[in-house]
């Protein structure tokens, strides 16, 4: 018995929604498969890339608590493959978690809703992260757009997008150590009030567009003056590719995750022969190789 | 020639929306008739209860300011028939401008936009809280539930309630002096990043639920753990009739304006008179005085 599934990559923190907004694209995929197993071990993990210590293991962890909470005692095999670049804020780490849980749901009929799925795929960000966060996770299960806004008890709403726009991803090759921990250290303790409403001015105005449809507040909409200002010098490139992509009439870009990556969204009104060009640029002034890669929303996996 | 317009009550930061959401109602409205004049003053301003210097008064102030940049010298009297009454957190003092200017661009042909109207409403908040700010001038001139993300360059957009919800104003009989001014000293200067995301969370559903129609979700973004949690104490009762009030499945509760009124949104599910009856006992409790105002939202004037 055997099941197989896939996850893509996703930006979290998506705009002023820290914490709370995760979208979900095409441009990588994981693939997880988990077979029944008559093996020594309980869970074997087989990988090339990611770490084979069940507990260590992003798609582990989370598998483990199923198999726990749900009394589950056959022994697995899970076969992980990696698309997803790590460290890049692309939601690496959830899409092997949410994969897995959709993959072992199947092959053990289990018939877990959607939450139940993120909240399983969830424990998989504490191997990675150390603490347990159901954003990226929740692009893997939801697919499209995700509004997060509880975490215990998990509150997950799905926010179309009516609008069609694209999505260039500008992806630094660079490999910055504890990167994730240094992001959040970066995260400030407390808000100056104006920066609290400015945001919020921002967030209700982006969800809005979305909803509606409205290019023009999503453009708004999409600036965040609190923690992708504070992380801002980690990626001293961003405001620049920003300002000439609105420039060249992007709807607006964004940090990805905890970056280095940028996100920037485009549609038919978009020069993307410039943006691409002055990207080309800027990245040649910081010394700072990069890949482009253009992509589409994921919508809905399991919708 | 003469021209009549009347504003509406309105209930600004609604929920987790301090300074961005304001929500028109029926319950009061404030009458402005504008004529044009053969007297000694330029503006003469006739009313029982506002004041009769136009610098000083709300529509006056307002009407100045677009006398001066169209340039227009007729002499007017301003009759201003007070509805709202005032200091109790239901938009007394933008409703008298909002009305005032509506009536003054029909009567002088202006063809002013939604959003100049709004602009010059704001012109009369300066005489009545010091400083300009449209959130309760934007329900009088938009009607229903207006987002206001920015003030300068002034950007309001509509948004739609896809649900079918009723009103219950709690207003307490007091009158507190300088009771603005004392709210807005309560208003933190700093947010915790915690707090800063919950109420992120609250705000971004309740957009959600406002233009989905979701009563789950307008009932969890009602919420605000920074201005409303740190203005409380102004209103002792108000935490007690919240928790009845959605005991009695009444869809939530929030201050409204500056307060000290409470409003509740309640539906065919809310068990009104169990409401009604925990109000009373909550407020003998408190020794507060109050009525009771059963009311509609004041969907669009100019829509």
């Amino acid at each position: 018995m055997e099941s197989e599934k896939i996850s893509y990559s996703s930006s979290a923190n998506l705009g002023p929604g820290y914490d709370i907004l995760s979208l979900s694209h095409k441009a990588f995929f994981d693939k997880v498969r988990i077979e029944t197993s008559n093996g020594s071990e309980k869970i074997m993990i087989i990988s090339e890339n990611t770490p084979l210590n069940p507990e260590k293991n992003t798609a582990g962890l989370s598998i483990m608590k199923i198999m726990e909470d749900k009394n589950i005692n056959e022994k697995i095999n899970i076969y992980i493959e990696k698309g997803i670049p790590i460290g890049l804020g692309l939601g690496s780490s959830g899409a092997s978690s949410s994969a897995a849980v959709k993959a072992f749901n199947e092959l053990f009929d289990l018939n877990l809703s959607n939450d139940e799925m993120v909240y399983y795929s969830m424990y998989g960000e504490i191997a990675a992260a150390g603490s347990a966060h159901p954003d990226n996770v929740s692009s893997g299960i939801y697919g499209g757009l995700t509004l997060i806004t509880s975490v215990e008890p998990l509150n997950v709403k799905k926010i179309d997008i009516n609008y069609d726009l694209n999505i260039l991803l500008i992806i630094p090759e660079m490999n910055m150590n504890n990167k994730t921990m240094y992001a959040r250290s970066l995260v400030p303790k407390t808000v100056d009030m104006t920066d609290h409403i400015k945001n919020s001015e921002y967030l209700s105005e982006l969800i809005y567009g979305f909803l509606k449809g409205d290019r023009n507040s999503i453009r708004y909409g999409m600036n965040d003056v609190i923690v992708e200002r504070a992380r801002s010098p980690m990626f001293p490139y961003y405001y620049a590719i920003k300002e000439k992509a609105i420039k060249n009439n992007a709807i607006s870009a964004c940090i990805s995750g905890a970056g280095p990556t940028i996100l920037i969204f485009i549609d038919e009104y978009s020069d993307k022969n410039n943006i691409l060009n002055d990207v080309k640029n800027i990245m040649s002034s910081f010394k700072t190789d990069y890949k482009i890669i253009e992509t589409d929303i994921m919508e809905g996996y399991y919708e």
